[in-house]
């Protein structure tokens, strides 16, 4: 079966795609019984496509010459961001054109317009990549669990800022974790949309659309890691846990809990043990309990596999969108019960301590484990693990103490996520 | 769009896909535009049956009945073994019906029969539940991964022994593992089969079927646990190592090297932190690099699981069986290269450790670490880690110090899997 394609975009994720279909066109042809014909490449910058070894003939720079090419069955959209993304799908999908994306921002924002007009003009749209590169979770969702009730996702989403977490554990600072991560091309020069937690926000989001069946705004309760002090990623790791910016969707009596942030994890859970540039999806099911997948989250030719196998999947007629048929309330933030790591840098005399303590009474939060690090200065750091308490009432607290003049520097405080 | 189903064996899987259907078929078909229609059941216990609120209207004690009814799209095989599962699955196939199989032993010994007379017949036999459960990894190899080249599988494909090797490295006994495992539903009442690896080969031979193209023999090299003694997990533990009953199957130069059996694994490589009776599958594909993909590999609700979601890939058109293209040579598992734990029990007087040290240097074995047990006894324990050695040579030395007089016990040797 021969499925004629083109390629919107020649950057990281489609120079992989043509090198994938250059290389193994064969063997997916062999393995799949589909043959996958680039007929049209649009790019702006001629010479980058070329280098690939991509045909004049086949180059254009209006992608609307792509949209009205009767022969093309799959458009392959991959330069990325909101505009001039969502244009060119509208118009493809228009033109009876099924669609391929790697584009997660096109899709948390204009999810809901893209597969409304999917379904009227009878068109698939395939975003495998989207989520966690070569990780199959879109299908595991979508397919494997078509018959299980998810009860919660949590995802290590964003290679970037796991890499910087990884680095930092090690001993790095911020600043070298994040140099170093863009050295090895793990970061993007303005890497803001990635350490302030926006990508991972945008992935959860979807992943939990397509898990829920729900349409789960795109603005979610988000927090990045930029802010993060090195201290704190120690005094955790003696603890026991690991920080993890860790996107979490869960559902509790139809209610969903959903945000992404740092919290921090116990070192034993599965989740803790993925490092470095590694991404990886934990769910839960009612059926089928535990399930974790694991993989490179990004890169060229990880994430480009997941694109050729959205392509092969369209000459199979494998449905590649939401269905909406659940309304589902999101959880106020402020009620999140949970343990919490708290830390204060006190002024070492008597009495600093116990106006903290009862400032936690008052709030009704009560105190797990609490030790002062035993340190040769006038300023000393309290760490304290607090029981199961209220979102709001740690905020309430921590606004309280920060006002003590015993209390130097911003209190510092990350939910413990138990799982 | 309707698909009338018939369920052969109501048994522990069988019954966990009428429960999932009765729970949860409103929410398939909204999900997946697939209405799956339970028309028939065979099954020799009718009391079994209704139990599950089967009625008896659709009860059938002979297979022939589900066969030659015209009705009938899709047969799922759950009574599990060679015959008559083969039998019922071949004449299925000839009468057009496509396949759903949870049967890893036929799918090993007899896939080649099954999938020739599928295409002859276009039909589809899919088979998900048959390798891990319910976690994805025929449809990650077969779909996600089409365009990838697999270079290795290692995998965890049996939670029974998984099981067992975890509760033993909390210092339990074999034996009373294994009860435990009965006791909590893990292991059978003749646990054989799971012990002795031969369920981990099949799995293995199934998956390196898909990933590499090529007919893979039934009958792999397979060594099982059940000789295993406690010690060895304690100083493997000592060491910074792990004892998995793993399934090996690596690619290099067009020479498999396959394998199930115990192995040592580095304890911070994310394959040792599988623990209970968890499966996990760890990938290495030339454009993917590593993923892993982890969940319960047996059980009621994650196999059915499994189950439904290759009865609803089968309305989608997602053809699930093997295509052999490629000519592997297997690799003659005495010229394998690797690093391996040795233990003796030697007679503690002047010279023993010479003799030994004397014969393993004679067979090309250089020693990496060497650690004699101080215990206050005649015969003590000396571990010996070697650099990487040919798996003949070890054999051969080992043969040579089992006759040493100094030599107690016959000698225990483990490779160590390096990844």
């Amino acid at each position: 079966m021969n499925l004629n394609i083109a390629l919107i975009g020649t950057g990281t994720i489609g120079s992989g795609v043509v090198e994938i279909l250059k290389n193994n066109s064969e063997l997916i042809e062999k393995r799949t019984g589909v043959s996958i014909i680039l007929k049209k490449v649009c790019e702006l910058d001629f010479s980058k496509a070329k280098k690939l070894g991509i045909d004049e003939e086949i180059l254009t720079k209006d992608y609307k010459e792509v949209i009205s090419d009767k022969d093309i069955d799959v458009v392959i959209e991959l330069i990325g961001g909101y505009e001039p993304a969502r244009t060119i799908i509208i118009e493809a999908i228009k033109a009876g054109k099924n669609i391929v994306t790697a584009n997660k921002a096109v899709i948390a924002r204009y999810g809901d317009e893209i597969f409304k007009a999917a379904a009227e003009n009878n068109v698939n749209v395939n975003f495998e990549a989207a989520v966690g590169g070569c990780i199959p979770i879109i299908k595991a969702i979508k397919e494997s669990y078509a018959s299980d009730k998810i009860k919660a996702i949590y995802g290590i989403l964003n290679g970037t800022t796991n890499f910087i977490l990884s680095m930092m554990e090690e001993g790095m600072s911020y600043s070298d974790s994040l140099k170093k991560a863009q050295e090895l091309g793990f970061a993007e020069a303005d890497p803001s949309f990635d350490v302030e937690g926006k990508d991972t926000a945008h992935k959860i989001v979807i992943l939990s659309r397509l898990a829920y069946n729900s349409m789960i705004p795109e603005n979610i309760e988000t927090t990045g890691i930029s802010e993060l002090k090195m201290p704190d990623i120690m005094y955790a790791k003696e603890l026991g846990y690991k920080i993890k910016l860790l996107a979490i969707s869960k559902l509790e009596n139809n209610e969903l809990d959903i945000r992404a942030g740092p919290v921090m994890v116990p070192i034993e859970h599965s989740i803790a043990s993925v490092n470095n540039e590694i991404n990886a999806v934990y769910l839960i099911g009612e059926q089928t309990k535990e399930t974790m997948l694991y993989g490179r989250g990004a890169g060229k030719l990880p994430t480009a596999t997941a694109v050729v196998s959205d392509i092969v999947d369209i000459a199979k007629r494998n449905k590649g969108y939401y269905t909406f048929f659940n309304e589902i309330k999101l959880k106020d933030q402020d009620e999140v019960m949970a343990r919490f790591y708290l830390k204060f840098m006190l002024i070492d005399k008597p009495g600093s301590l116990a106006k903290i303590t009862k400032i936690l009474g008052d709030n009704n939060i009560s105190i797990n484990a609490a030790v002062q690090k035993e340190e040769d200065k006038d300023v000393v750091p309290v760490v304290v693990i607090t029981h199961k308490s209220l979102n709001k009432n740690i905020k309430k607290a921590i606004e309280e103490i920060e006002k003590l003049d015993s209390v130097k520097e911003k209190p510092v405080y990350l939910m413990i996520e138990d799982f």
